[in-house]
């Protein structure tokens, strides 16, 4: 089959084996994201050589016979594989399992290829009604919808989500869904007027001076260093700053005003694809508008730069 | 009045006018601990120049017409007068105020000195049967309070304290009280020691690898730059950390680490008075032995080496 591997911090298009239905099921991959992680995982960010991409949408193709159910269903897929016995499994998980396996990050080929394999356990059907280019955005949007199973948000709730990246805007849709009073903060056209297209206030993190303190839920979702300053001067004392973004290195903090004005910093990753699916099947959630350009794999240069220029762009393997 | 000033760096013993009772009670110390912040306002932290010292015992010994029935009575006191109106008062209560002062840190003389003022409504009273040497750490011990208030401890709770300082000991003594299992976690004898003492199991920071992503709740009360790296790596997949610390300058941290194992980090400043005077009338936490030395306000020389050396001393006016 036709797949991109990373390797050295080149990708490059190849011909690799098909993978075995002996343990897991083979999916067809019908499209799949670039994501602000792909792009780290070029820069080294997580040590990963081999097939990059963790957000797909894809038809089920073969099975082990116990999962034959899967074959033809339309799904998409929790990214961790965990072994459901260690401290880490244990403590928070099988996403935090010691020694997980994760799509296209962590020993584990991922969606920018013809076909990829996961455990049945990880898949999720994707009901009729979801577009291919909706389905493709399940994973993020699952993201997106952790921030609601980490803080309590409210229709009091005052949120700005710093980035307005394909995340950002789908946390903001997220928090508004669940009542809350959303800015969003970016670097200036185009993603602000997407931003606004979708009913958004938007201020240029130029101009945030006037917005000081007065957050009561920041999330950074720029997927860059210097995200959590900008997200410190806008939070209120007292509130919280999600983090949303994993990149390569480390970022200078001065911890003291967070501990001064009580801060709470909270560390969020994948979340629920169920209420993902939901959300997109009962059309609260509209996801479509959020991808800018579809690409063929061969494409993969093209692509991948539009995605560091800050377009959400997905390849059809 | 004899009081301690620190300008620009240097501590030196000077004459100061007793302040007014015009507006605030005046209240005169009997004793002052050095704390971890104290010994950062002299190198540099918040920028203060002014009389330090924040944690105290003492008898107010002359108020306003309208708080006179204070006058005689034995009090420690809320360090942070806040305005009650503005942005941050209204948001996160008058620890928050936009335009706060604080005793001994912004804008406001502190207890090292034979007097201090604050507003009746910061003061608590002291019962008959809390020592001296106890009620003068009635502030730490309602900042270590404070961690419950935050953080959900139940008698499941696998909690580490990072720093055996007399902060770390407090934090220590009052999640116990709440059920935890407390470990605590030092660079060595004599503080640890100490912790045995009090029946806490001990580690040196050297042979934390066993622990490693251990603990559901990790605080730092280290007071230091690198606590923060070894909270992380004892803290499990999901847990918390608290950060106690507050120091001058920046941290560097790798942040990806705290979003993919989804850690929430929580500042925690100052804390319910009322809760720690209760632990220490009702015998619940015995504070005495936390208490290093006692100097007259004029050896204070000698007084900030051994507190900068890990000791905890306590001024005498």
């Amino acid at each position: 089959m036709r797949a991109l591997m990373l390797d050295a911090g080149a990708l490059r298009l190849c011909e690799r084996d098909k993978p075995s239905a002996a343990a897991e099921c083979v999916v067809r991959v019908l499209a799949a994201g670039i994501c602000g992680t792909d792009l780290e995982l070029v820069r080294g960010y997580a040590g990963f050589s081999g097939v990059p991409g963790h957000e797909f949408a894809g038809v089920v193709e073969d099975a082990p016979p116990r999962d034959a159910a899967w074959i033809g269903r339309r799904v998409a897929g929790d990214i961790t594989v965990g072994c459901g016995t260690c401290e880490g499994c244990r403590a928070a998980g099988r996403g935090h399992c010691d020694r997980r396996t994760v799509l296209g990050i962590i020993g584990r080929d991922g969606a920018f290829a013809e076909y990829l394999s996961l455990p049945a356990s990880n898949l999720h059907a994707i009901p009729d009604g979801v577009e291919e280019m909706a389905a493709v955005l399940v994973e993020p949007l699952a993201a997106a919808c952790r921030v609601l199973e980490q803080v309590h948000v409210t229709p009091r709730t005052r949120a700005a989500v710093v980035g307005p990246g394909r995340l950002g805007l789908l946390v903001a849709l997220v928090l508004r869904g669940a009542g809350a009073e959303v800015t969003i903060v970016g670097r200036g056209e185009p993603r602000l007027a997407l931003a606004r297209a979708q009913g958004f206030e938007t201020v240029t993190h130029t101009q945030t001076a006037a917005f000081a303190r007065r957050f009561d839920l920041v999330v950074d979702a720029t997927g860059h260093t210097d995200g959590l300053a900008l997200a410190n001067t806008l939070v209120r004392p007292r509130g919280t700053i999600v983090l949303k973004s994993t990149f390569h290195g480390e970022t200078r903090v001065a911890f003291s005003p967070i501990v001064v004005d009580e801060i709470t910093l909270v560390g969020s990753r994948c979340g629920p694809f169920d209420t993902a699916i939901d959300l997109l099947a009962s059309g609260r959630v509209d996801a479509r508008p959020l991808v800018d350009a579809v690409y063929p794999l061969e494409e993969f240069e093209r692509a991948f730069a539009e995605a560091a220029a800050g377009r959400k762009v997905v390849l059809r393997p």
